[in-house]
């Protein structure tokens, strides 16, 4: 089993040093869902719970977030970030999430990724809990790492 | 089917005037998991993935985020916070975790219970993604809410 | 004419106790307006420069940017929000903003205003800076205020 | 008309991916002015509105503010910051305001200048606003952008 | 022995609840000195380490960070703060530091009087350290609080 | 005597420019002290004042601060963090804090190594506060920095 990284041998939290990690170019692609009613998303799809600004609001709150990681994860490092895509699709009753972040640095981007989600979700919760007050956030996971010594990894089938 | 009330007659968002509602006290305790694997588990109950740590590391993340729920959600009004709990339960091949806030206030503290939630589990997804890098964020949600106009709000059974 | 009150008797800046001040419920409208050229204006009304998500954009980021204000203005007493809303309004060759800020606290909420149509104005110009990169700011100032000990203050017709 | 970079297929906001732009020297200077009352610029050059401390204050608060940029405006990459100066030349009836900003990074830095500007702007009618409520800043525009793929960048004699 | 009121029965952190306590005004005064030498003591008599800014920015980052204290320290409450001031006193061949916090709160705000101290202090050794990389911070403390159940509190002479 | 690089020719405090300079590895190590009480060592000591958390959370307060410098120090460049470890070790009626921090970067990280000390000492202070409110801290200061122009500093046994 792999060594975990972020303790030291008296098994206090440390920001590990990643000064001999390549610079190299990285992704990484999460995703997420908030359920809810299909009230809520009637209301998305009839304008009423305007579709432009609760979907926009939750995309900025979690392009901003991803700024935002290394505020908020005690050991996250602060890296570049070079780019930001969050997507919000809504189906039957509930929103699907999907955040990619790229960086050409010497860590990963899976925390930055995640994070978009969540506060993405978070945000949508937010625009909705009025009408739904038990949306719920679910299934927020990596799907894609590119770069990096590991190369790409991509969830297997079976989590 | 109630009103949403952070649009205005343009649908633009907004943050809605809370000046009319009353102070009063009030609380949130919101819930999620984070699905790892029996052996990130082992982990933590053989001491090597230092309990201590990671799950404190966790927790004092998910108590300062909770301080900044209005920095991440962009409609979330500031508040004062007068208390704050997150436990973090290790079970079989997962990790529960549970946030109670409370305050007295104008507006209700379920965004900042969730928040708490959501980032206690981010830190501790980044504490064992070494190990377990396809660890899931799942039922991030509102269980009871007190205060307010409405009073309790518990969350009905079948959601 | 009235003493300055954020400095004291050597001159040193300092943030004036406000303890004495009463809770009322205060407001400040703040405008000011971005000028660019009609052909980024006619994007935004043939919806080839998104007017949701610009708009939404500029309107989002000057709502959150009301809540960091006592962060960014050194001496600004951190302070209840009880509201805002923030206007984008495009014309000819320009687009206008007005944020309204409500609470009910000791300190009156204008520079929160200035803020919220500052910060909106700078996120605009973001999205419109690739077409236009000569775009200005102007006219950013209170037009009115209410609450407080002075009461109601209007801008005078000839400032 | 060039084509609007942060905006995707669909009209939703996104962080452009700069990975493929060239690191190289940039630099952004951005102007502006607060327009107040000679009696306010009286005071500064009698000392009695202590000219260092509100100078020193808006000049600080221009600087940190420049750090803030990614935090405060949605789509800014969080970048490198090499360099900031933040000069304030008090003239008849009103304060001019210069922000240089410089980095060695993938995008340019005109939102960091013009943010420096604002915030300075915002920290000066701060100070003033006791004498002055009707401060106004103007005329907040990007006159010079050196570096990156376009190179120097200088604002028309007709805007 | 007072029982230590920042831990639950296991052993977890956690934001204590503050809501049963009572509302007052609240002060607290911390000192804390930066030992440096006398040239550098010299370069700020002379005007050529020069004095107003380099004090002056030491001050705006104390009362700056004053407002940031619950965003450092974990388990502290975000409150109200009324009003700040930070005094630099330059010595032989040190500064003295001191800052005086005030609110109306449910808790004390020593923590934001010793944050003020230390952050004015080490934006003081930032400014000098090109001149002495040696300057220490030193006697970082409380001397005084006021209000609350317990009432006065003044450090004894003993420590 | 080395010249002031943090001011212009007039005074004005600025952010250098760091353009000229390498990037190369930088370290600096920090120290300091909490002076308090032995009952609170005791108390340390019996895991009453529980080890794991109250250790913990200064701990990770230092790490999380470290990545905030430049949000405080208003002269701070922000740089890339590439590695920090705190240290808190109790003594008869102290805790020692000993912070390093690595990058690769244009400027030094003393600033960096000693706002971790700080904060660290003080959300120590604030655990124990409530059995010591006399605690201090002390002697906080640069021990070594490596890398850069000058190479290794090491302080002088007689500062």
């Amino acid at each position: 089993m792999s060594e975990l990284s972020h303790v030291d041998a008296s098994g206090a939290a440390r920001m590990v040093d990643v000064s001999a990690k390549d610079v190299t170019v990285r992704t990484a692609t999460a995703t997420g869902v908030v359920r809810t009613t299909t009230a809520v998303i009637e209301l998305i799809a009839a304008g009423q719970l305007p579709k432009g600004d609760a979907l926009a609001t939750a995309r900025i709150a979690g392009i901003m977030a991803t700024k935002r990681t290394p505020d908020l994860i005690p050991l996250c490092h602060p890296i570049a970030i070079h780019g930001v895509s969050v997507e919000l699709t809504p189906a039957a009753a509930e929103v699907g999430i999907s955040a990619t972040v790229r960086t050409a640095d010497r860590t990963g981007v899976e925390m930055e990724a995640l994070t978009a989600v969540t506060v993405a979700g978070l945000a949508l919760i937010d625009m909705i809990k009025a009408v739904d007050p038990a949306a719920t956030i679910d299934a927020v996971r990596v799907e894609l790492k590119t770069g990096g010594k590991t190369g790409q990894w991509r969830r297997p089938a079976d989590r």
